[in-house]
């Protein structure tokens, strides 16, 4: 037959937008592989320019990208940079948005809304990914949002066995700070042994995501040691309002379990002087300095993500990454 | 200039499905509008044959199909439906399936799962629709599974009203029968007027959905006359066993409201041996003779398709249908 | 360069649909390779739920479904099951229908008619395969209502081998059953060793393919021993007319041949009286025990099939399984 | 409400491409509606530029073109002119190719073989049709190649009357000149009042589709006057061999009736010398006037494109325009 | 026939993101038409929230935003505003960016760069745009970026109308300042009466286009009122260095014309020392406050983007909005 | 885990159309590979058949096509022979057009007409490409068509190569034959050692562009030898005035240099008596016998496509074959 031949080989490669270089970095060292060299910066008027140092032509490549504020910015990097990819000849892009941008806007809760969370997707497939990776989608729906595989990656797995270390001989009760996240709190409660559960029951105005109001607390609470969970704190609003209502009902203590780390102001100071006990999150997104509180845990999420990268380039079993928990 | 000009016209035209012609025949009353001939049988091997009566050209159709057992049958003729009215040159086409298939595949609760919610619509817009109608879809997410606009219509003003007419004199409590729809009865208790809420905190066995373990009530149900809510009720056995709770957890009464009455076997027997007072639930779905029993109420849906389907028509608002609720 | 290096490995695996177990059996055994073993159950409203029991990440996925009746529940599996291959990393999809669904309504015969061989093609490319392998598509046009490559196999080979060592001495003649399948006939004829050709000149009703209104005997029939072929038969309705109308031309014997052994009622029942001496099918749908009757002969798909999935796999030329006919 | 409103309005417009302006102009004049004024012509290596006269905003555009040799040339114009309409604005774009091109290679008549039809039909929904018509396609699977609505016309009732207001009182037989086209033999039996059917078994070298052997006449043709009928004629080689073998068994007159008057060189010779006693098509393809001969008529198809244009344009039914046949 | 029927009917709105309430303002009244209410707010992490306050149910929608800095926001702000429309029912929605984003990375310059310019029109066309409008690309080519209709408007008419008239008896000279604007440049000379031209010839460096070397003049501006134009002025680097070579080679006076102000930093401080008697531009950019200064001259593109709006609603044409210019 | 697995292998093969025989043959030689065998002839009326001769099921498939007239006629080739490809399994299809046909419609120049080279990216993105190769595009944007990776080649090293060898010791000034060319002149002046530039100012009738009218030199020419260059010469009325324009201005010696010699008629003989020194093209296209003249030098490009295919397959930088120039 006519032709040359040559063996299939395949080359993983880690690129890194620059909303958090120090997730990149540490992902990076978990792989044993640099991320590839990229020059990037802004024009005055705000449009990115990226170019790869390397050729990537046939790479499997994994694109990373932390989604904090200006969020708008980071996710256009992550769209242009995944264009390059595309156009320099990588053979498969996943993209990897730990935290997933837009993801509380899933539906329309009232008429002539956006899904942004949707459209979210669709850019991502526009721009040419063949896979996505990311961790605590804020409703596991947004699964489907894609026409390509995604990996969905859980922090739970590592955020329970450091609260079930240091807090396992309390007398612990997980609580959810409202109706929409005991499904997360019942997993909560039966990784760390079948405890107890609590949800706040509020009011919530449904055109203000932002603000929340607290009402009142459904299950014991009292003389124990709370664990609040949910999948991100950003103004930290509504945790607060949970921490008092819990306060109020007789709780011993309260700890806070997070896996996005939004912290937009004034969360990190609602939370130092809330009286919460410690505030556990992951790396997903940056902790500026001038955010961080003595309460504050911060555990890297890169082993997952780099398990995760892993996994894919070897054709592994990424299920096996959850730790038979879904 | 060269052409011929003329004033352009729309047409409404109603198309049903087999599987729920009693419902058809109410929206097409509703509307004013006769259900358009179509020829429609099964080949012996199950091979289905629709055509259309009438001419559809530039028509804005509505296909309305109800998702009965065997849904695969009524969906597949759904398509066909569609397929049908776009090669006959509708200039719009409408799907309405009031009670949405695969709604509960709506996400990969496993590794190595579909999700056939996301699929479904995948089918519809491959079909050839231009739009959807739906109601109380089990996750409001699957609004953004499509690409088109999609009319996601309520059936708690309709349930709502009826309890609050004939029960809202009694000492209520909202009830969810799991952590997932805790939302939902949030709304109800609103909707009753800012009644009490609880839960049953329950474990499910992700892999047998239809199978579930009924455990301890979360919040005050002694002496109330209990509202359990969900948005369909399959085989009964988690409603069921929520009855059980309640009961002994001093319940004076429990009424069960649903939209999606699927009542599979043995649903009915099941609801009937309960104790529960009443089962209010909505025609989204048939009731055959044989699964009809004295306490189950069933309120017409067709109302509310029929305004809905005059205000797409019509280019009205229909966020106006959902009472300012969503 | 950055990078991890790995050498491109490629893996092949065998699902199977529910419809026909014995037949993806027989495949597997012919390559020597377990079918993947999968959950799958029908929920009581008919919902089809499915899980890969192995990972298929990177895998080379070979799905194969039979499409017996009831063919939409089969048909919307081999669907689901393709969006579960998508979403768990296979590399490649290959869809394998045997008999492809609604093959007959593969245009319009009436205006305001679906065309649902076209409609389950773009399904099929929606799910996600990759490309797609059948076995003597009603009309070979099918092939080009798919974008993916389309391997389209012949049983001819198979049923003539039959045929000829078992009836090879007789004076034979081929007879096409209707206008439409004179070509195959002619392929046959060719087949057998350029023996006569004749045709049932009828009048159909296109409202009603399954019933037919057999005519004339075109061509010589007197005295032969008559091979009546088609692609598939259903409920025999135009089968046994053509038998009668043979016989009534003084056919000596009639044989009858067939890919696709559909087998509706009363199929089954009507040849065993017709007189015919042998029918001789394949097994791309699997023919009941109560179906089953003395003349019928099945010859097995499954090395054919096996023989294409390998080449497949390899990248080896599937044109070579035609035995240089088409 | 904001907004300005107006009454919806629509326009027809007829644009033309270069190659049968004779056609076009038949149309125009049957419509009542001018053709729209273009500039076109060809750069020295072939390219063709193109520009409309008069803005086609908001117009629903029919853009015929015919496909006689060089038909490439003329299918790009064609494309060519379809994008310019799309980027012009036209609200509607419905392309008329009254003999579709590359119909012939609908299939892989054997493997590494292109699927030229159906890539044919990709270009022009790529290149931005709303909707098709087409006049008697080669195969009427060709319908299920678009996605769009396809009107497909039949020249059958306007060849059929003339042939049979010609020849109604001969003693008929239709002919079909190979296996592939008895089905359309058969429908003109039917329309020539249930007379009588034979046909031309041959056998075809695939890999030279402009040329066949013919053998055998099956079926009664001594004595008759014999309508030999295709949906194409190309070079007339397989035609005259049935001329020719139909009077070898005794036929006292053949006619021949096509839809499409290809007439490569050297068919309008052999037509000539072949004794027939009239050839009847249509003029879907210009016949120039060197290839035209004493035993040529050609009826024009302008009527028929006019009324399905109205019809597509007026929303009214186009069904009927196959007088009930199909 | 079955069915309702209704005259059709069509409404404009006119919808505007938060980047230049202004321009809306102006085309508003323009078009005499009110913006259509919308709730728009940013969540602390930079997410953008978006609500139409009135039904757009079947409206013909236009939909405004300027593209100053923070350019990623405003474009992600249009994508989201876009989204809404389409589920929201629009019929039509036409997005309207006056200053293209991206429009400068229209290419590779150099490898394993994006594409930029045509991913953001992919990223509109999957948002759900329908047609586009544009002022002054900065390559024409990006019309072809987009499948979806584009008007093109040019600004050229109202700058050099306004040159003309102020500085039309002076001996004018138009440059480009560099070698890639020198057709923009040849129809200004043609525009202002068939005046000379000159251009910069310099060199850049393709890695950091916001800074360019200046080199050498050719053509004659010695004691010419040179009329300096470039589509847009970014930071304004290269326009002084234009002007500092005009005036180096004897230059009598230098006007700079321009479409797009974007004046980032330190571009308004560059241009008030260059000794630059006037700088003219429109304002499909905001420019602040800060940044005016007294040789700056605003000319408003309302009346154009109206004209061009009230074209597209009435089908009219736009090409007449060029002059016969392109 | 169930399955079979094998190593991977890539195979590489060379198509070829007919349009350049000697192209393929040069390329392939450079490869050292021979041209795939291939079938292919023209119907009489024009239709291309193709059939591949071994083969191509999971090739990586470099299909190669030079665009001379009939232009229309070689790029439905190409389209068929990709579609053949794509259907008979190749893994992968690059297109290799070294002359991109339609380069030169890349824009609306007026309203209502079509942006062809985008029309021409689609279509190869319809008939099945995965990647592009192309020379020296008309203008670079053109790469934006395309979603797929597109490789651009430049010949700009080889032509300058030739004349820098050849003239380098002349007093050189590169010359623009009109204002949108200075660009690559600029390239040109680099490559050459910093040499002198100037360019033609004229008017070009844009409803007519295979003629212009050159008007006036800008820049220095008195006395130089003159490098005349640009992409393509059609029929050489631009040139040829170009050259007699310098020739006017003083010029010492004029030599063109060109990627893609189309050389329409009659520019072979405008060329011949224009008084040029020397004419230096490649060979992207043919330049038959009678169309050849003593003036007339053709490099091969061969080499630069060789290496570039063997880049693609061996995923090795492309970059590199620009010599860092872009």
């Amino acid at each position: 037959m006519s032709g040359i031949t040559a063996t299939g080989e395949k080359r993983l490669v880690l690129v890194s937008g620059r909303a958090h270089p120090v997730l990149a970095q540490e992902v990076s060292e978990e792989l044993g592989v640099d991320v590839l060299p990229m020059d990037a910066w802004d024009f005055a008027n705000g449009e990115i320019y990226v170019r790869y140092g390397e050729s990537v032509r046939g790479a499997d490549a994994f694109v990373l990208q932390s989604m904090p504020a200006p969020i708008n910015q980071w996710l256009m990097e992550h769209l242009i940079m995944i264009d390059a990819l595309k156009r320099a000849s990588a053979k498969r892009v996943t993209a990897i948005a730990p935290s997933y941008p837009y993801a509380r806007q899933d539906k329309k809760h009232l008429g002539r809304e956006p899904i942004s969370a949707r459209l979210v997707a669709d850019l991502y497939e526009t721009a040419g990914i063949d896979r996505m990776i990311s961790v605590d989608l804020h409703a596991p729906q947004v699964q489907g949002y894609f026409n390509s595989p995604l990996d969905h990656l859980m922090a739970l797995p590592i955020l329970s066995r450091y609260v079930s270390e240091k807090y396992g001989e309390e007398d612990l009760t997980v609580v959810s700070p409202d109706a929409g996240r005991i499904r997360v709190a019942e997993q909560w409660a039966k990784r760390l042994g079948g405890v107890n559960l609590a949800f706040i029951h509020k009011s919530r105005d449904p055109k203000k995501p932002n603000q929340a109001i607290a009402k009142r607390v459904i299950g014991e609470v009292d003389g124990k040691t709370c664990v609040l969970v949910d999948d991100m704190i950003d103004t930290a609003g509504t945790i607060v309002q949970a921490v008092d209502a819990l306060t109020a009902n007789g709780a011993k203590n309260v700890i806070v379990a997070t896996t996005h780390p939004i912290l937009s102001d004034p969360a990190a100071e609602r939370l130092r002087n809330s009286g919460v006990l410690e505030v556990v999150c992951t790396n997903t997104l940056p902790v500026p300095e001038e955010k961080q509180f003595p309460e504050l845990t911060q555990l890297s999420i890169a082993p997952l993500l780099a398990r995760a990268i892993r996994a894919v380039f070897d054709d592994g079993s990424v299920t096996s990454l959850f730790d038979g928990e879904v």
